[in-house]
């Protein structure tokens, strides 16, 4: 990913390079109104999101009662949420609700959804009639559903128009969607039937059925289905418009690429950070959120480590006749946490990408238990080896290579049969895995390599 | 993520049932041609790669012996890349061709670039010849490049075109891509100048030039740029898709989101593994090459727990005095992993997505900082209170304390700055981070606890 030669490439985020940063700084310092939006007006707005992420809180609030008024709803749209709440906080529902008129159904969805009561009424008032009812209904659905994340605006049409007909009512007074890349045919009770690419309806004869140009690629979407699935999907199947139907499989939205896209990125963020026990980690955070976001996974981490020690406590006679025990535990202990996360992280992800499913799972347990016992035989031996050199002590190379052996495999096992466990309940298996499977391999890692020591040892 | 309700859609990946993958197990265990092909044919190439996925090796080469046949290109593209080898292996050289033939130029740079030279020749060869050239020019340009990437298939026009003239074009006689959303606009030199949705196209009248139409969002992208930051700015400006030029600006191909955004999901998959340690592990992978994939962070851990046990052994007369440190050393050291992880992870995370930049990394570590001693300070009154309950003695309670809170703020430290400092030198942070933090934070721990352990209590 990195490269010696891009690094000038890396530091220019998108549209954002260091000296533009450095320029906003200085003229909001200053107070220069003018400055600040000549810089800043001709920016995209995920740029201006960006930028507004890159600096701190009290730059931002400076830069925003310099500019407020030029911040469009898509800017908002593309900000980080944590940040999202404080610059709506500090906008006036007016302001608010100018920004928000332009943006799409799912967009406003996306933006009113977490904000308090007041907020949200405030929002839903400005908005024209029709948009409100279509938000609001899109609000009704699930959080995490299609419905909620799909966009109303669309273009469908009778299935048994030509090319010429489709044309001319695109060309006619109609409002259309800012983007769309398909056309929807819908039978006469609007039920979804396939869609039309635009590329062949430009390529193809003014009497051109539309039906006759529909792509094999088509499949619809419920409106309640988990929208995580619907992005996998158009993933998966190189969709660019996702149909979303209601119950009647009449058209009611559909889901872009775009969103998909943008909606992955964030879930397979979500997992890595759940993984390493960061609830909901942004660098936006501060201080404190941030603190407090940790914490829980530490407080679960003490658990474990104390409940380790306990078992360490079992043997303490043991260790005090053979203090080189106590220099030599954490090895055995610390090889399996990493073989474990190792088994938990392919199989998490696994999960999540729906590669690891109940036709295979038997033979990727078989298979992390046989990895474990192959590395678990080679660390054992250079351990064994490094026992007798350093301690002189041929008993205790055993021991620690028996160990090691026995801790290896666990955490392949550990590492699979957890997260699988997990997801089974309900519970997600990013979420929780990594605290057991280390419980798992603290506990084993310590009692084997002790138990074993004061068992042959002593 | 996970849900209590959706354990049934779970089960099945896409098209792909428990059950039509136990049918079509038994068909092949029974020799039924015709019956797996009634069951394949109909189904998606990324379902048949999924499927492929699925099923072990043995079963796999009966399937395929008995539907080689029907085995098309996008298969072989939509498969895992450790079992496309497997599989074209399987192939001779004559189907091999025959089923690439049919891709589009960037899936045949995908496929052919890691084959071995005779496989590459058969299929170059068997390319038409206009094809053969942009395989091999894209081949010319450097790895993970978005000249690699890109598929040479677009639409272009001079820039003074009208719409009516563009679908005259379009409806004539001429080889178009099979999908397409935008046309680039370019001038007599062929210099990219602006592009245009094919809905704006559709929706304006004929006399209408296109120039008056092109989108804001248009940027081009050099052929040597690295595709990683084409595929992200492809998600960051919502692109569809995305113009490659050569060094005279000239228009050589395109990006579009689909292949971004395929794209991105491999790289957010492989930094997740990288993080745990695992190189480039898939569930398809056997267990030779798995063991093989994990052993190098193993042995690196082994290394750093060698480290680790060497500090500890610099304390074993204060051990041997007092058994309670050697029970309670671990957790010192393993809430300093932990932390440390989770601040490595955010970093590693947002260097990945350009949110951590030269002008805010001063910030994020102060952050980090303050959160690893406000989370220290906390978890130093617990283990503080454990330590006098636990083992009766009040200044062991004070020594883990003191000893948590340092190597908690060092945590925060080292998992911010280890990651930025092995980027700026070229080193991919996801690959190389958590080696260095653990050993860090393991050395800090035991030393801060027995060394203070030593001077205090002894």
């Amino acid at each position: 990913m990195a490269d010696t030669d891009d690094t000038n490439i890396e530091e220019e985020a998108f549209g954002i390079t260091d000296r533009l940063l450095s320029d906003v700084r200085a003229a909001v310092d200053a107070d220069e109104a003018e400055v600040v939006a000549g810089l800043l007006d001709p920016l995209h707005p995920a740029d201006i999101a960006h930028l507004l992420e890159q600096i701190e809180t009290k730059e931002r609030r400076a830069l925003l009662s310099l500019w407020t008024a030029k911040l469009d709803g898509e800017v908002l749209s593309e900000l980080d949420e944590s940040l999202r709440e404080e610059i709506i906080d500090l906008l006036g529902p007016a302001e608010l609700a100018d920004a928000v008129r332009s943006l799409e159904s799912d967009d406003v969805v996306d933006l009113v959804e977490y904000l308090d009561e007041d907020q949200q009424e405030a929002v839903l008032k400005s908005l024209h009639a029709g948009d409100r009812v279509l938000v609001e209904q899109a609000l009704s659905y699930p959080e995490e559903s299609a419905g909620r994340h799909m966009q109303s605006e669309l273009v469908r049409a009778p299935e048994h128009w030509t090319v010429g007909e489709m044309i001319d009512y695109l060309r006619s007074d109609v409002l259309l969607p800012e983007q769309f890349y398909h056309i929807i045919l819908v039978d006469p009770r609007l039920k979804a039937t396939g869609y039309v690419g635009l590329g062949r309806i430009l390529s193809h004869p003014r009497y051109m059925p539309l039906k006759n140009l529909t792509e094999s690629s088509f499949r619809t979407f419920h409106v309640e289905q988990d929208v995580e699935e619907v992005a996998q999907a158009i993933n998966h199947y190189h969709m660019i418009t996702a149909p979303v139907v209601d119950d009647d499989d009449r058209i009611v939205g559909v889901i872009t690429i775009d969103d998909a896209m943008a909606f992955l990125e964030e879930e397979a963020e979500e997992d890595l950070l759940r993984l390493a026990g960061v609830g909901e980690g942004s660098l936006s955070d501060r201080v404190i959120l941030t603190t407090k976001q940790r914490f829980p996974w530490l407080a679960v981490n003490l658990v474990t480590a104390i409940l380790a020690s306990m078992v360490i406590s079992l043997f303490d006679e043991t260790i005090a006749g053979f203090v080189a025990l106590a220099v030599l535990m954490p090895i055995v202990a610390s090889m399996g946490g990493n073989a474990g996360t190792q088994s938990l992280t392919v199989a998490v992800r696994a999960i999540a990408t729906r590669d690891l499913t109940g036709a295979n799972v038997w033979r990727v347990i078989r298979r992390e238990a046989a990895v474990g016992l192959i590395n678990g035989a080679i660390f054992a031996v250079v351990m064994g080896i490094v026992g007798v050199v350093w301690f002189g002590a041929p008993m205790l190379g055993v021991v620690i290579a028996v160990a090691m052996v026995i801790n290896l495999v666990v955490a392949g096992l550990a590492g699979t049969v957890i997260p699988v466990v997990l997801e089974r309940m309900g519970v997600d298996p990013a979420l929780a895995s990594g605290a057991f499977v280390t419980t798992v391999t603290d506990v084993v890692g310590f009692f084997a390599f002790l138990g074993l020591a004061a068992a042959w040892l002593i």
